[in-house]
């Protein structure tokens, strides 16, 4: 587990929410989407969008997402998200994603991204290629 | 007015409803921009993603919307969206889509869009461009 | 036009934003929702869910939203908001919301809202009711 | 793993794709949120917003969402997503959603969802209760 986090409040909006006054599932995606590439910025000194001209790569794709559902948020509540990345493999890497309300957890999140970049040998296909050690140690 | 109308029905979901139960206002102005998309595949012929290919242009971007909201829709409600073009001009274009429920009008709006291309001087610039006749035609 | 008015920044996400880079018209409408619900709270003092229980109405449903595109908004682009009432009538108000980006007005856009109440003899029915004075007060 | 598949078929939109031009992740959870009600209007035979009415539930709210991208999607692909219960235990149950594109699995995603009523003694709670067998024999 690595320590560097990134922690983001704000205050849940009417049109996150659906006809049982909670938020939508599917926002609760798009916040840990918009908090991954945060921690990237906070971690690596780089604009989101200046990420892929930093580091030679087309972005850090998602392959796999998913969350618990333990406590609803409701329109108005305050909810806090804390980021951060979980565990680095070699050209991929999972990231933790807790939202709490009033203190309490109410989505336990996670997200699988790889460090992906064109095949130098074939520039239509994309790949995983590996995490540069200096980017790693970014997040200590 | 052009006669040329695209018609699909759907059924109103859970996630596109807010807390007071009905269509979220944003909803609305994605099922428009979704419609003249297919408006124009079925004019033109082309699908979405090969507009650009097909007509030198860059695409057809949006420089207004609007809607009037007359009556909301409901979770599991069956609508219906009529899209079509209200008015060509030199290189701009108004659209109208009329959102019913039940037979009855219960959103009408409208957007305005462009015929844009990359300026044969300098390619960084976008800008209107005249919409050929041919284009026009294909929606009489 | 009153005084009153909500700023806010924010950071436009990669969630935000299409094929094109830029924002999806649609999330403008997002935007100008949730500033309406914080001018209310900032003038009103009552948190945005508290609004009807303080008022004794059902809230401030949206008839009208219409938005000009001027500039395009990109992922990582830092956005200002600022949201006002042009004009209170009797019993509806406009809203007027503004996104700059850099500075330069991106988006012109705004809402017509009412002030919507259940009907005292047939509380199926919703109904516009008369904007308190002490209300429009609030946001000279 | 039981046998009633919900089948539907779709062309993906400009505005659920991200400026990598594929869908932005939080557009499948939408997808298979409306799959899974469709599913259970199909095994019911009660329209979506009628669940709660016909078997004495508040809904089956979700409390698990998870997904897999093997492949994206991109603007103007025709694909399928096909959900059905892959296990039903007492009072909850898992939810499969397969989304194809050109007969390819792209996105393997899976839902936890609990059949949940108003406590009797309390009815200011929500809780899981048994789901009926009569309900359970519908999905076979």
């Amino acid at each position: 587990m690595t320590s560097l986090t990134l922690r983001r409040q704000f205050t849940i909006e009417w049109g996150q929410c659906d006809p049982a006054g909670i938020v939508f599932n599917a926002r609760f995606f798009e916040m840990f989407d918009a908090s991954s590439w945060l921690l990237f910025e906070k971690a690596l000194g780089v604009k989101p969008h200046e990420l892929s001209d930093a580091f030679g790569i087309i972005g850090i794709p998602l392959v796999d997402a998913r969350a618990d559902f333990l406590k609803p948020a409701k329109f108005g509540d305050v909810v806090e998200i804390a980021s951060r990345v979980k565990q680095f493999r070699r050209s991929s890497f999972d990231l933790e994603h807790r939202i709490t309300v009033g203190g309490e957890l109410a989505v336990d999140g996670g997200e699988t991204r790889v460090w992906a970049a064109r095949d130098t040998a074939d520039p239509d296909k994309i790949g995983a290629v590996p995490i540069p050690a200096e980017v790693i140690a970014k997040f200590a």
